[in-house]
């Protein structure tokens, strides 16, 4: 092969790939994160991960196991100890006794979505999401050749809320499941028990199947040590299906873990996922994983002390420059914001990185509905979310 | 929720799945491995890999990133020092100057195949696999909604070949690319130079992609230090993308990081295709690959030395019996036989568990061609290997 030809721009071979894959889109936080990677001084809350590193006592579960030969193959639906620690986790947690078989470790969150969109959607079928929203689902629903219906919340002066009516009239022959985030990214709202009774009984009249993906349950400011969640109006019978990741309550967005929790009656086609996206978990990983559950609960609170005292001082930062509009989030650890006479924020996240040197994600990336507003991430120390603060007032009052 | 609805099976939510999810099929493989997982002096030949753990100088290539706190997002295409080692990999294997922009780094060798066809096969298009062949790839497509058409090879006194006419005859209006695995899981056939130009000409004539599973390159018993390969014949606008895996050289199964070779026009799609894959590799794993490609040769040698050296002592062991027919394989580390009087090669495999407590994969497990035979994996120490097939040999015969 001719060398030179390998660095020739060329559309010829993409035009020549399946259209639902070249129409995936570049995630709209990649992009500015790849264009200020690496600056110096940035303050980065465009993405939803903290400054901690993983805990030492977690990594050293890893290498323990990798110094000790744990680099087989193992089991695809996860290692029987992190299944049984998931149980023990949700039993702590969730108000009835969880069984292992419910459980199923995957390479992250988003492959954890990934899987369960591909168990209930296919090509030409719908899943309904209400927006703005974490916008990954949608784009993995396209990838299998489904399309994310969305549905955009109202935002009035009590906050964000589910439009119901809204939700019910987006439903068609075609809709196989309702898509929900709560505590949500990036609004902070969080479903009530009424919210979630009234999306339960709308699945159940139509026959759809609930991803309820409820990554942020431990990041909750209301009553209690988590959000409200569907494990607490289920039956067994429903068609729910939970993803959730070791991402943010442990401080392990970089390791790639998750876990699906669903009816056993479903595990044989959640292993066969599994087997045919990667496999399973290397078992290394998983051991740390084991370690977060069974020792990590005091870091994991103290990460929800942290995003609590940074959601105060984002929140009184950008209310002081009195040109900024949000609902105080109930959950979840970013705020989403608008800023009064910026409707283009791309651009405005572009101008506040050059001129706060802070990073910012655009709601362009979260769907219909987001597109005014801005998503900050509030888990962070205290100092240095006070200085990026202050310099995003600046910014933010000086134009 | 009434803890006992768990634990009771029911069919009511699977029924409820799409029914590509359901049709997944299960494993062969991992049915069998389950079966026998923890039996006593077990030896398993059932899974592509050794009885090496990974080298302690990769895994603590690994740790020492662990310590230093890489648990962060990272790059979605690989860490720039894991491109350029791969890039520097390639060079020195495959006669031209190879660039960072055309390698990807993906979870697992698997999870490269899920992408690869993702990006060019959909709801009701085809994708022509010769068979046997290791079955995930058939079994990802289906999960995506399009189909593998299986082509048998012709297995004939001069072993596996190529039917270039039945594949050509299977190409049809849906069929959107060739998937060829060469040196081949589980045949051991290697595609010659001559076979893959007239691959590439196929393709070519009726504007096909080709995947390129090139997993066992190395694993190559002809001349040279690799089996023949596609990028000795191609030109930069070919349709070829290229999947691979740090699993078999390295001795790192458990670890799932593989890569996808492709031409550098198309690494926006690939990016967005690992963004909602699994939004990429652990950083510190990462590591551990440039680890293995810098420092790993002399290791890569060896393995393939033993490989070769368990290739001649498989061989000899089942000729001897007498009972068994085979091809010896020209590259990876597989035998594939079939033994006299015993078309039920499930059944088969179960007997020589129980009898000679060695792990073998049924054929029927890697689709048409190969029900009546058996792949057994040796890739394992000489003496180990050598009571395998003292035992296999003895319960063969005595049948």
């Amino acid at each position: 092969m001719n060398d030179l030809a390998l660095i020739l721009p060329t559309t010829a071979l993409p035009d020549a790939l399946r259209r639902a894959a070249r129409a995936a889109p570049e995630s709209g936080i990649v992009e500015l994160a790849n264009y200020g990677r690496g600056r110096d001084g940035l303050i980065p809350l465009w993405v939803g991960e903290g400054d901690l590193p993983t805990p030492s006592f977690i990594c050293e579960a890893a290498t323990r196991a990798l110094a000790a030969g744990e680099t087989f193959y193992t089991w695809q639906r996860g290692i029987p100890p992190l299944r049984q620690a998931l149980a023990g986790y949700h039993t702590m947690f969730y108000g009835r006794q969880f069984i292992s078989e419910e459980f199923y470790v995957t390479g992250s969150g988003m492959q954890a979505i990934q899987i369960v969109l591909a168990m209930i959607a296919g090509a030409g079928e719908e899943v309904v999401i209400p927006t703005p929203s974490w916008p990954n689902a949608a784009a993995a629903a396209g990838i299998i050749g489904a399309r994310a219906v969305e549905v955009p919340m109202a935002f009035g002066n009590d906050g964000w809320s589910l439009d119901l009516d809204r939700l019910a009239a987006a439903i068609t022959g075609r809709t196989r499941g309702l898509f929900v985030v709560s505590p949500n990214n990036p609004t902070g709202w969080t479903a009530t028990s009424a919210d979630l009774s009234a999306l339960l009984a709308l699945a159940r009249r139509h026959g759809l199947w609930i991803v309820a993906d409820e990554t942020y349950a431990r990041f909750w400011y209301g009553e209690g040590s988590r959000a409200p969640s569907f494990f607490d109006i289920m039956d067994a019978e429903d068609r729910i299906l939970f993803v959730n990741t070791f991402s943010k309550n442990w401080a392990m967005t970089g390791w790639r873990i998750g876990w699906i929790a669903a009816h056993p009656s479903l595990g044989q086609v959640i292993e066969n996922m599994i087997q045919y996206a990667t496999s399973g978990v290397a078992q290394f990983m998983q051991r740390a994983a084991v370690t977060a559950l069974e020792r990590g609960e005091e870091f994991a609170a103290h990460m929800v002390e942290r995003a609590r005292r940074g959601r105060d001082i984002a929140c009184n930062a950008l209310s002081a420059t009195g040109r900024v509009r949000f609902a105080a989030p109930q959950g979840a650890f970013y705020l989403f914001f608008s800023v009064e006479g910026e409707p283009d924020t791309r651009r405005l996240a572009l101008r506040l990185l050059d001129q706060a040197n802070v990073g910012l994600a655009p709601g362009t990336a979260f769907g219909a509905g987001g597109e005014r507003l801005m998503r900050l991430c509030f888990a962070r120390n205290a100092g240095q979310l006070a200085t990026a603060m202050e310099r995003l007032g600046a910014a933010i009052s000086s134009n």
